[in-house]
């Protein structure tokens, strides 16, 4: 048998393991509960204990193990200390520390979301290349940058907090971080209903959309039927997201986009009507760049924190 | 004597080449012309000339050369070949193995932007600091980013072209690029002059610079003075440049931006009229970030190329 790592990724909910082969390949995964009472103090302590039984069980002795990677809701640093954790209760906890010293495993910690990019980047919508920048359109936009392989965690851990960019200087409507006129305004679940309300109040257009609720989804689904106030909803929607992208291709120039989140089911669609504003606005240099789907869904965190501890 | 390694600067008149120790502190330096006649083809061959008579007159053996940094202003692939650069002639020119062929020494060559933020980072405005920005504000607006002590280059070359972020949707002017509305058009030299020019002829209101021609010195000259108007203009700018860079560090979060470029020369008055607006448009954890004048002023280029080098 060749080298094991194992793949953690920690949410509020739940805790997703993954045992891997150095190659990616994905050999067991299974889940425990996130018990966050008592500030997370029983965190680290049961993912410790279910790696060592996962050892047992399978008769895998730990010099045959890589090491453990593992993603955090929350800023990290270097040296793998969460700064702060609010889903899990925790603040200032090294997690490399704790965690080795429970298990004798080598570990290595990082955000969630920049961990995720990895995974898209070993083995799902990146694969194959090294300068990825991964999109999660969902409750919020967030981001992942991977330069040359490697996560740009930023000085303060916020490297990659693309939803933030300010595009827009006429929005009365306050942002989640407080700003006004973030990308995450218009490009998350709850931006597209946005934009699709004020388009319904503003036009006199029969529309699917004007039946019941709104959805991101529906509005999607609206496009695909050829629902024409929910393509000019959708023309809004792209030229926001290819605006922001073009922003973040003019600083660190990716070989890949990789878009994924709730909202990116919509599928190829999203990329149809984004891609022509992102080469209006990009900077020469950055035309062309490829956009691809996220493939991994919900196991992008096991994947990532699992290629994250290969990366000595 | 330790080891020496030489830092080599291609501009588009003449090639400054810098000697230094491997602690970045600066032996001697001196200039050769450009020869950009037929196709820049003597380029390659004057350096190693230059650099080899430096080593026979100073009686330096080749074993004490760490090696050969190069800054070209165009970009530049992982290998060394430069895919174009315009003012010299050159088209798919692979700079190390050309340089490293005729010197026997080992060369690293990248773009000139870029490797002048390294400079800066080594010993200049950033000094300290591995997460660093430097912006480039002259004739035109550049960036250098670095991560982790590392130029991010981008897939095409293009990483750091923050001078094409798209900031104004309002803009009927062209930008250089083909673009309308990027950082460039109103953080450049000519893009002071140009937004004085439009408040001076929007506003009725007194002003120094409603004598004669207007440069970009002159607009910083009358806002140290206390011009109303030209504080105005200062305003605007700094919203701009404020927008430009949040969105920088929405993507990169770096701990410093070094400003340097001619309109720096302003000083510190700059970053004052920017920082407040950085403040306002950036995510939440880029606030306070650092923001530094560049010191090195044209050498950041030599210095950045000897560094670059000794980064194996």
């Amino acid at each position: 048998m060749g080298k094991l790592v194992f793949g953690v990724d920690v949410g509020g909910t739940t805790v997703k393991l993954g045992c891997f082969d150095t190659e990616g390949n994905l050999l067991d995964k299974w889940e425990i509960p996130t018990r966050t009472e008592d500030k997370g103090s029983n965190i680290i302590g049961d993912i410790a204990g279910s790696i060592l039984v996962k050892l047992a069980k399978d008769d895998i002795d730990k010099k045959d193990v890589e090491g453990i990677g593992i993603g955090v809701p929350g800023p990290v640093k270097g040296d793998g200390t969460v700064i702060v954790a609010v889903n899990l209760g925790w603040k200032d906890l090294n997690v490399n520390k704790e965690l080795e010293e429970l298990t004798d495993i080598r570990v290595k910690a990082s955000n969630d979301a920049n961990v995720a990019a990895l995974g898209e980047m070993w083995r799902g919508g990146g694969q194959g290349y090294n300068n990825v920048v991964a999109v999660t359109l969902g409750t919020g936009v967030g981001g992942g940058i991977i330069v040359d392989g490697k996560i740009v965690n930023g000085a303060t851990g916020a490297g990659g907090e693309i939803g933030h960019i300010h595009l827009e200087d006429n929005e009365s409507e306050a942002c989640g971080c407080g700003g006004h006129g973030c990308l995450e305004q218009y490009a998350s679940a709850t931006g597209v209903v946005r934009l699709a309300k004020k388009k319904l109040a503003d036009s006199s257009k029969d529309s699917i959309l004007r039946e019941g609720e709104v959805t991101a989804k529906d509005v999607w689904d609206a496009v695909k039927a050829g629902d024409e106030l929910a393509m000019e909803v959708a023309h809004i929607y792209g030229e926001y997201l290819g605006k922001g992208l073009a922003a973040v291709a003019d600083v660190v120039n990716p070989e890949v986009f990789v878009i994924g989140g709730g909202v990116s089911k919509a599928g190829r669609v999203l990329i149809e009507y984004m891609e022509p504003y992102y080469e209006k606005y990009v900077f020469p240099g950055g035309k062309g760049a490829k956009f691809a789907l996220a493939k991994l869904g919900n196991d992008a965190g096991i994947y990532g924190a699992a290629r994250l501890v290969l990366d000595k």
